[in-house]
């Protein structure tokens, strides 16, 4: 497995350990992390702070020269949300976990030109599984249901 | 012009005078304000932190219930990160002060059964003019451009 999605799916047992959401995503550049993150609705009381969310922000203020070098990994297949945030942002790589758990904005970003790989990695699938199963209340908040 | 459209447009205000970008949104639920904010690009060095995305999260966390009996009231079209998170909570209605400085994804929006009201209000027009022939650079990297 490539590092970039191990550094994800690390963030996402981060967040785990903190009794949060296990979904994590990194912001790579150029072949490096610029930034990384993970849900934090529990955490920090956030409804914007999902995975992919707080990895853009902790890349913080970039121009965008930048995002357009960017590849963004992420465990768990982006919502709306975080898949308007990648068409603001214009990053034209996206790489997912998983998209068994949830099916999020793949197709609106293949519309709009970006290139979608999705792993269907077991790991990423049974720790959502196994979160889902235990908090349906929880994971239908943080998805909108 | 509307109570709710006003308040937008003081937090959009506020912004502006702590040096920031001069969007605002206020988030109401039956005929109340549950959350306001304002673009802090540059008081956070925040890339997520758009007027909308603030207020949204200033309402805290929140049920879907909640979030269908909503209407988001904002000084600007809402970009597509913006439009995402209305999509993920399934706000049904946003209301626009002007879409003359930048058209947001009203289609998309549209397309997904959001109700859209566009005021075409002078004075945000005003105040997005004056902001963007200063801060064209600033603005730019906002809009991911």
């Amino acid at each position: 497995m490539g590092l970039f999605i191990k550094h994800a799916i690390s963030e996402a047992e981060k967040g785990l350990a903190e009794g949060g959401i296990p979904i994590g995503a990194v912001l790579v550049c150029d072949g490096k992390v610029i930034g990384s993150g993970h849900n934090r609705r529990i955490q920090n009381g956030s409804s914007i702070l999902h995975g992919e969310m707080d990895a853009i922000e902790n890349a913080g203020r970039l121009a965008s020269s930048i995002y357009k070098r960017c590849v963004l990994y992420t465990t768990l297949s982006p919502c709306s949300m975080c898949a308007g945030a990648i068409l603001l942002y214009k990053i034209p790589h996206v790489i997912i976990g998983e998209n068994t758990t949830f099916m999020g904005e793949e197709e609106l970003l293949i519309s709009r030109g970006v290139k979608i790989e999705v792993l269907h990695d077991e790991h990423c699938i049974k720790m959502m599984r196994d979160f889902i199963s235990a908090n349906q209340g929880l994971w239908s908040e943080d998805i909108g249901e």
